[in-house]
């Protein structure tokens, strides 16, 4: 595949590494930060003539990425920038109607099963008080995570439509409401990314976690969907309906 | 609800116990021990004239558990004895036929969960590498636990027919094989009942985990069948097809 | 020995039920609730004429302890409870002048020993990041818990003494500072309490917990502590200074 | 420095690569492998003339390690060898007559720290059960990790000298005995590595666990290592003694 990377930090650093090792080609960087030691050709913004690519990969954030769906490019997009997630959703799901558009907050295969996992898991512990806990690295600027936000919907949306969200008990001193979802964020090192939803019954608690090692997870995610939006036809993606 | 309960250790004390709380009556205990310190009429065989009860509950041992069954007793049955499976589950099928018959190594609620969640996700992570962890307290004898065997079973039925389950590591010095699943058995303290089913995949891992605090998940579990039992028609029971 | 009891919540329960099984006699129990279902003389406030005991162990709330601390009671004092902590010091301190008294957030001997452990680890990794998560039950009105404060100051007061506490990460948007230790508090069904100190670095974390798994542990610690104390000179003891 | 790499497997490659990222110069490489693609000057033995250097860093197997040590070669030596201890650590402490040598069968200084905790732990928890697990990827070939084997020597050395290691409690049928030390070897996925050691008493249970994300900690170790070998007169050296 040809393909034109929207942002250059971390995450689009180890997709260009492995989409090479796989044999393919970076076509381009789009960002509008200057001083990027890459051996790719480089465009500041979506104004500039671009190459022809088989699909456009966004790690970046907000601004960029409202940038990018306000352009002209027609190929395929995956995107996997985080924040203002209402606002870029619409106009992810305008600009669907032209091209295949592909977004999670979370490229990972394992995080989507997890999710999975949970949307079955919870309607059978209804009775069972639900935690959630994310653990990412001291540089991480945003809490709780992106993919944490994608979690607590999944349960809320299930079955727990009266949920209200927790994120401080330290100045509350009061007992905890059976509708309450506790949202715990915990910063450290260089943890990759650990989400963790806890049921705590009678006597009884069933944990369900997701361990990244490494950011791999998320760059070779992007790429196995990339490969794959390239046969889709227009249309509006997620992993809920990327293998129908 | 009358209830016989076969063998007394520590499981059918609790179910006593938390039985009488709730307003049921305790009409019996079959046990071949006779210095049984309890309030309740003991009969040491199922040859003696045994009272009119509406559900027999027996956490015992496959002796007692195999004289039950080719006792004449005709009230619903709740068996949760392990061990000698093959052989109590034919009695039990026999027996079912003329009365209902409900068998679990494992009462929790939880757990039966926790199987649930095992054999919906397993198939969902076909390239992850399954191993499988138990915790319980020092004294007991058996291992891996009746529940790890049980959850085991379910994820070779369900998508891995060609599994192999390695015990010890110790005295290999070759690569795991990707058919194996590990089973590893801790002991120590007092711990009640862990169980944890690990799926190991490329930089990341998912960990679906029960965790028993107070052997009352079993006793009440057992009630809880116990109640359900007494309006279905004969046939053998597990949780798999109670709900239906 | 026999025992006084200040309080009769779930704690002194147990301590009853433990001690009575061990061969000690409960002498009594100050409470102001006047309902209590209980085969022991029961005394409203400290302005009756109490009986003569060995030792007296409080397990209520500050406004009661304050009452015993202010009492003309001479015997040994062992107190657990919780909240207020500097004005009770203070009152513990004038107290030990004349009996020993022995002051513990929490009885367990475990914790006493995690606290040890996390005084001896935490000045050998000045470089990792410290985070704090305590899980109880969903009946606990306070959060965080006393036993987690405890660990903090024993964190601060070895080697962090520039420390800032962190509930919440919920409405920030700015990258974790060194200085910070993030507290996180789970609540949900019957968990009995578990604490644990992450110290996260580079590719490393090293995780230290402890997790209790019945109340008992602080019932027996109490007894425990209970029997050292009847031969100890006037003075204010704790974990610290108990064994010397 | 001047570094010479035994071995060229993939911990001396992530060592090449965080040396030259410290500005620090790869001298050479000691490997009989010939296909090794890599842009330093490579000798398959011993036997050639070899570049002067400031250190050398051995992350090999027992035969080149046992070749090195043969050597001449005079510059400090850092060997993470794991495999045949005794004999190495003999050939090691004669080589250590003439230069520093340096040995640890886990460079990671957060393991170090581990082992400290434990040591300090295990004589505070005479009365607790002992149990140790150890996660690692599914390439690797030995179980228990060199690691785990570190850590049961500093737990029966320290203060369980009657211990047993129990790897396997499948063909058992008894209770646990109190001097068992049980040992689980997980493999799956990529798993970098994680150590932990529970102890479990009565209805508590203290774990300490430290868990790796990269190889990184093992190569950066080595090098941090190296810089304080530099400078120490000759002598045998392990993490116990290099600080002094």
């Amino acid at each position: 595949m040809d393909i034109l990377l929207v942002g250059f930090g971390a995450m689009n650093k180890r997709v260009a590494a492995i989409a090479e090792e796989s044999g393919h080609n970076i076509s381009g960087v789009v960002t509008p930060e200057t001083k990027i030691d890459a051996s790719y050709p480089i465009f500041t913004n979506f104004d500039n003539p671009l190459p022809e690519v088989d699909v456009v990969i966004d790690f970046s954030h907000p601004t960029l990425t409202t940038q990018l769906l306000n352009s002209t490019i027609s190929a395929p997009l995956i995107i996997a920038t985080t924040g203002d997630k209402d606002t870029l959703v619409d106009l992810m799901q305008k600009k669907a109607k032209t091209q295949p558009v592909f977004f999670s907050a979370n490229m990972s295969y394992g995080v989507h099963i997890l999710t999975e996992i949970i949307k079955y898991a919870t309607p059978l512990l209804q009775d069972f008080d639900i935690e959630m806990i994310e653990k990412h690295h001291n540089q991480k600027v945003d809490a709780p995570s992106g993919t944490l936000v994608k979690l607590y919907d999944a349960i809320v949306q299930n079955s727990r439509q009266d949920a209200q969200p927790v994120y401080d008990r330290h100045e509350k001193s009061e007992k905890r409401d059976n509708r309450e979802i506790g949202i715990s964020s915990i910063r450290g090192g260089t943890i990759v990314g650990e989400h963790e939803v806890l049921y705590a019954g009678h006597d009884e608690v069933i944990s369900i976690k997701h361990t990244a090692q490494s950011k791999d997870i998320f760059a070779s995610g992007a790429l196995t969907v990339a490969a794959q939006l390239l046969n889709k036809p227009n249309g509006y993606y997620t992993y809920n309906n990327l293998g129908e």
